[in-house]
């Protein structure tokens, strides 16, 4: 992992290549080394072609030849269509010919168990020896429209040439990809590229969103993928694409315990925890769909250029009952649906008296009889309005030639004097009529519901890119993080740091000692076993709460060593910790959780059975400044909990955004031993905070503390 | 609200009449009055057609009539396609001339605010004077395909006819209405009816409802709706369905406040609280859908007429991808999944070296090679795996007229042998090849994730038809409801009667009283204020909890009093209620709230600030039997807290599942009087209930209680 990387330009001649070579090739065009040939033939591969077959002199009308090192010219890529078992003598043979690049749809390979899994790794090391580059193997292949280079097996290309357009399409998987790609192609949408990834032995999603992100004449990133080998080449390209404004768009899949074991025995990639990867991509502005039809229509609409920082949409109708739906949808997706000026509102009633001129604005199917209405309509509600989104909906009247010029009629002079708001309709109908819609700059949605979940998540995009760019910097903490073991007592020394407090304790050893920290505390206390060969605390009777008095606490501390030594006979036994009881504030969690892909991920919670219960827990990538930390405070479902909601008294929210804010960058400047921090409960009072319990590992500490687990 | 209708049949002569009059028929087939002539002739519906205008002989063809009375004949239904100017006017006409029932398009009624609504009722007026049904007004019409009756003025019927299959839609929204229908017929549904009901002055949606549950063509219902008028009869006609085992799919809008703000300015109707209509919905085994792509997605797989009671779903894919993918959706909408018998995987792996035989089933793009592969394979899954559904994913393979043909070889056999099993075939291609495919009775859906949402929707409706009909009957109970206004020692009264108990407490009317009830129950009490004057009386300074000691107890009996009396000068004050301070078990949360449409509609959840930021309630209709009760308490999402969770004590769910039953039992025995029931807190102990806090407010005490609110 983490190991250095060719640069982006080292794919130039993988992904737009100038000469290719079909290793495998076949005169049959139904076979796989057969359909490239004939795809890029049938669409006149701007290229040259050099089919490879020991067998024949011409393949599909082309000079053939018998092995890779006969061309006598320099290989771009060679595409490799042979069996597994001659895979590795034939990648070694195209390293030997100098070819730059290799696609490989040969399978067999990791996917196949441990055998395969060695080969794949022999595969791996030819890449690395020869600084060649390798797609696949076990993949579909990819394509390239602007040059017309269709290096894929996939029969999607027959129904139908893919149309140029601005988005790059990635997937790990092959089949789903191109289930993608014909959904958007059916859809009218426009590819620069289709790549999919299969095993992937050396360049992987990331290599091919980071190479998107600086190809020109790409927009969009849309992509699918099960799991992700490298989390900091993941964040790298994700940070480049966010860097040349360009949006991405992930469907992740294995998100649930279900799908996360169908994708582990899919392409023996490991999910990952879902939720960290909800945190990479909110840092990187990346939206994630759920399903293939909202990465189109998502995809679909950013194609066209406009994404508005604001979230204000107005919804104008012929079906009052469309505008009804389309308001729920809005208010589930979060969008904000603000009334229309009352003066307008009334302007608007005179035109049509039977119409509604709220929001949603529904002008009835009365405007058929007078198109130039909808114009004052749709004018008036961009320029009086100030909405940065409008929903036009008119049901199926795309089916009608008439109607279709019609609406164009009025629509286009409301386009052209708004370039910059979004501005959609939602309509059915051919093909045909919808691209004269497009052709406006006027996208075009079938489904009111989809197309409203579309606006929003193309807004939380566009304010995505505003506020993301004026991210505050960060200042790193380099408070020391102890080697090996850390316990209790040390861990909440490092919060104090922090600036996260403690109740009143006292570290004993002696039941003498007990009974004297209680007296002094003079309150309920609690007694809690030290020690870092003890995790589960609770769990082997090494906690008593409340205890009061001097001879409850001195059979207290007894209970305690007798059930920790008894559970645990060769744990190093700190002590007992005597601490006040504080039931002030408000109960949360906080803690840190390092990923092994993704490093330091920040987890902030309600605490307590019924928090718990509910799992309302935010995770953000560490680190954050405490602006974001806030903004994560505030996201939870029951932060209402923590802001005074009925006449209960607001928590200190600023010193609990600035501990969030310093434990993330302490635990970002030990990413490399950190294992995980947990203060549970953190108790928010009206002023500070307190770690009632705390846990720090290390990596140092991994083998005894799971020992205990 | 509630009145005597008359029966399902008389809607006989408007759903399927043999003699249809159009007043206001025109020439021109592009004008309101001209489209239903159009579309009838043009399509040969099986009746006649008598168009009423004075100034033409003859319309499209057909001799037409100066007035209704002219024709002579009795006439089943009136097309009405004039201005609201002359409409009242016409329709009694009609009644005079005996028509027996109208359709009016006509608009300009109680859409058009005051004036409107005037004119709508003397609409009713005439409708009920006469009995003659009348649909709409303002409403886009109907039709019954297999008549080939086309009463409607919808461009929709333009661009290809109806499919005659087993769908019945009805639709309160016309232009959504023809939405629906056309993206239905795009997919290939076939419809007996599509019924819009406008502005519902007679026939409503659930007197639609209740014809097609009656219908024998029609198998399935599909709905669109913003509101209703009359629960009962709403509710009359879900159990018609039910009882006719037909699935009733609906789309119930203004769902969130920005939607039934809209559906207000939309059609005037109240959207109601929306948890009752899914607590209604659950009761009649409505399954209730959120977009327009759903309804259509899910009445296509019930045409079908297989739905599983189980839930257990196989996918076999040739994409591993989207097997994940599909995994998740599993996941998600609580289907499940589980793996293949052992002995089968390896039989199967033998046949593909390369798949994934666990489930998702991955047979790779492999089974292209070889067709009776896929046949070993579904087979396997149906007979071994024991499935109530599958799913098959093969991408684009539609798009091939020979990939078409081979996959009907493969799957017939298995369709034909587990004829009772729900079997899907998820792909892309044109209808033609979707056609093929669905007349060997396999349903196509395009989207995989929308594909498994479809099978879970179906799976609930199946299950609904079976565990529904083993509903153990209720018991009603008697116990008297006071009248008029009901404080909480009478309330409380009544709740030992349901088997909840009250903590240690006593009224006292002084302060003397007090100190001596405070002394007696010898531990910190609650001091509340009782006057049915005063309903919020935390809010007035009419509470003090946790006080001990005479003093203290004194004076905070004298602050209540003088808190009480300052709020509400005028409140009658029963007393000051000291009870005893109670914190064991868990805090909940029982009511009733009798729903002016629907009726007693039990709430249940956990209490306490965070519960209520949540919002975690539960919803069901009165009365329920225990068993329903406890799947109410299940059904929240915090149920583990009351369970046991995490070392905790559980808490006695049978007396809480007995209480909830007998309130809801009570509440429906007084549904005439009650309006709302609320124990707030409902402490759930170890072992039985305590009420620490209730209200009980019927209908007399309406007035009083809304003036301090």
């Amino acid at each position: 992992m983490n190991k250095p990387r060719a640069p982006v330009a080292s794919l130039e001649p993988l992904l737009n290549p100038r000469t290719v070579a079909i290793i495998g090739a076949s005169q049959d065009e139904s076979r796989i080394g057969g359909m490239p040939i004939r795809y890029m033939q049938h669409y006149a591969y701007s290229g040259e072609i050099f089919p490879i077959n020991p067998k024949h002199r011409k393949i599909q009308g082309l000079n053939a030849y018998a092995r890779i090192g006969d061309i006598g010219k320099q290989i771009d890529v060679a595409i490799m269509a042979v069996p597994a078992k001659i895979a590795i003598e034939i990648a070694e043979e195209c390293a030997a010919a100098g070819v730059k690049s290799i696609c490989a749809f040969t399978s067999g390979f990791a996917e196949m168990g441990e055998h395969g899994k060695d080969k794949q790794n022999r595969l791996r090391a030819i890449s690395e020896n020869y600084g060649m580059r390798i797609l696949g193997p076990n993949c579909l292949g990819y394509f390239n429209t602007n040059s017309r280079y269709y290096a894929t097996f996939s029969t999607s290309i027959l129904h139908g040439e893919p149309q140029i357009g601005n988005i790059g399409l990635v997937s790990q998987s092959g089949a789903f990809g191109s289930h993608c790609f014909v959904l958007g192609r059916e859809r009218g949408l426009g590819f620069t590229y289709m790549i999919t990834t299969g095993n992937e032995v050396d360049v992987d999603v990331a290599d091919c969103i980071a190479y998107l992100a600086q190809h020109h004449e790409t927009k969009v990133i849309a992509v699918y993928m099960e799991g992700c080998q490298d989390g900091e080449r993941l964040k790298a390209a994700l940070g480049m694409a966010f860097e040349a404004s360009k949006p991405v768009v992930i469907q992740k899949v294995g998100r649930t315990d279900l799908g996360a074991k169908a994708a582990l025995s899919h392409t023996a990639s490991l999910a990952g925890v879902d939720e960290v990867y909800d945190a990479v991509f909110a840092e990187f502005n990346v939206h994630r769909v759920n399903t293939a039809a909202e990465l189109i229509d998502v995809a679909y609409l950013l194609s066209f250029g406009t994404w508005p920082a604001g979230n204000k949409l107005a919804v104008a109708t012929i079906s009052g009952g469309a505008g009804v739906l389309m308001a729920d949808a809005a208010a589930d997706a979060g969008l904000n649906m603000p009334k229309m000026p009352k003066v307008t509102q009334e302007r608007l009633k005179k035109i049509i008296p039977f119409a509604g001129p709220q929001n949603p604005v529904d002008f009835t199917a009365q405007v058929y009889n007078e198109f130039p209405t909808i114009t004052k309509y749709v004018r008036a509600i961009f320029e009086e309005g100030g909405y940065d989104s409008v929903i036009a909906f008119f049901s199926s009247l795309l089916y009608s030639d008439l109607l279709t010029a019609k609406i164009i009629e009025a629509l286009l002079p409301v386009r052209r004097e708004f370039p910059d708001r979004l501005f959609i309709l939602c309509a059915m109908g051919p093909a045909k009529n919808r691209r004269k819609i497009e052709e406006c700059n006027i996208p075009v949605l079938e489904d009111p519901t989809s197309a409203v979940n579309a606006i929003a998540a193309v807004s939380a995009i566009g304010k995505g890119f505003v506020s993301k760019k004026t991210k505050s910097a960060i200042k790193v903490i380099a408070t020391t993080l102890p080697k090996g073991r850390i316990n209790e007592v040390a861990a909440k020394l490092i919060f104090e740091q922090l600036g996260i407090g403690s109740p009143k304790e006292v570290l004993v050893n002696t039941k003498a000692g007990a009974i004297s920290a209680a007296r002094d505390i003079d309150k309920p206390v609690a007694l809690k076993i030290v020690s870092t060969d003890i995790l589960h605390k609770s769990d082997i009777g090494g906690v008593e709460l409340g205890v009061s008095g001097a001879e409850m606490v001195g059979d207290a501390f007894e209970k305690i060593m007798d059930n920790s030594k008894a559970a645990v006979p060769k744990a190093t036994i700190d002590g007992v910790l005597i601490s006040e009881m504080v039931d002030e504030g408000v109960e949360t969690i906080l803690g840190i959780q390092n990923d092994p892909l993704f490093g330091p991920v920040v987890m902030f919670g309600l605490g307590g059975l019924f928090a718990e219960a509910i799992g309302d827990i935010a995770f953000k990538l560490a680190p954050l400044d405490e602006a974001t930390a806030m903004e994560m405070v505030k996201k939870i479902r029951g932060f209402q909990v923590l802001s005074g909601a009925r006449g209960t008294t607001p928590v200190d929210l600023q010193a609990l955004a600035k501990a969030i804010a310093k434990l993330s960058n302490y635990a970002y400047a030990h990413k490399d031993v950190l294992q995980t921090i947990e203060i549970n409960p953190l108790r928010v009072l009206k002023k500070g905070l307190l770690a009632l319990d705390a846990v720090i590992i290390s990596r140092h500490a991994n083998k005894a503390s799971s020992s205990q687990q």
